[in-house]
């Protein structure tokens, strides 16, 4: 079986850049690494995302929101995360159970039991190795990420950044709380500063406890 | 609290056309009737509608498939179905829960009790007054269903009708199952004949069991 690695934490928090980084410096070290992403992953995933994250659907209501991430998990797992895992390859994925326990569950208040009990459902027992948490202050990463989005001509997809600056300090308080709840899977990492210092954090946290 | 009225059947029984017709005559008694679908039936179902149903997505497994006719389910309930209930209309349904129980439970293979905690939590205690189910053998629906989508230029929404002859004959006998364990609610139509003789046939059930 290969490494499933997972990164968490608000938006802006710098994963998709430290994703990227990882991913190139494992690759160097000789790893076959696939790079992903929830929700999406893979087409199916993809068009369920496009349902979730665009800033017109307003109206959806937290429980349909909360099976759509579980949909498009199902289908992202079976297609894209089991069978790399099963080919030995290491496995990047940007978000997955435990931002919907986030920001479906502390965020949007739904039944935690629930949640669990989608997640499990839809993830057939992969379980992430290592969860690698950004963590960074509320007012930091929400900047980032608009200042991000205002750069981007592609779609309207910050239908979660229009949420309250208290939405995202519940989440970033819950992901801290998931971390310490579970802290032989989560390395916390601050993820202040610029991202080649923010790498060389994840590059020595890896190199202690996942790739000694 | 409205009446709440679900159409369920195999492809081409002929709901969308009993319920126009229902819907005619019910308006012409003086109801204030709403016509609609699942999947779909508001923007948000619509758009997980167009995953379910695009023949180019068959390699979606079957439990991405279950969730998101949950979350669809939950949306519409949420958006639609509840508010006009609660406003005294009458709703009549294009499949509802009793589809997923024969389609993904029956037809698929998944579990029974999952896709009944799903459908509650999608529903949140909407349950239909009544459940009209148009039987027809599988090999006269099945005709009507392709004769009808060669007409049409729309979107190609026949992932269903590609599955086998087997998958559908499970599915009629899953309904006339679901339909003897709940005899209150269901209500079996012969299907066969021509439009106007099984309108008169639903006529005359409800004027017996719904609306004396």
């Amino acid at each position: 079986m290969g490494l499933f690695l997972t990164f968490e934490g608000i938006e802006g928090c710098g994963k998709t850049t430290q994703i990227r980084l990882l991913a190139d410096g494992l690759r160097q070290q000789g790893h076959d690494v696939i790079e992903t992403r929830e929700p999406g992953g893979c087409d199916i995933a993809d068009q369920i995302r496009a349902v979730l994250l665009d800033a017109r659907n307003n109206r959806m209501i937290s429980t349909a929101e909360l099976l759509l991430y579980a949909a498009a998990r199902a289908q992202h797992v079976a297609e894209v995360i089991q069978p790399a895992l099963d080919a030995g390859k290491t496995v990047l994925c940007d978000r997955f159970c435990d931002a919907t326990l986030a920001y479906q569950g502390f965020g949007r208040g739904l039944d935690i039991n629930r949640i669990i009990d989608l997640n499990t459902y839809a993830c057939q027992g992969v379980i992430p190795d290592k969860t690698l948490l950004l963590d960074l202050p509320v007012e930091i990463g929400l900047g980032r990420a608009r200042q991000r989005n205002g750069q981007q001509a592609g779609p309207n997809e910050d239908r979660f950044e229009q949420e309250s600056l208290d939405f995202h300090q519940r989440i970033r308080q819950a992901y801290l709380d998931l971390a310490t709840q579970e802290p032989e899977r989560f390395i916390t990492i601050d993820a202040g500063g610029d991202p080649q210092q923010v790498a060389q954090r994840i590059a020595t946290a890896m190199a202690v406890t996942v790739l000694p």
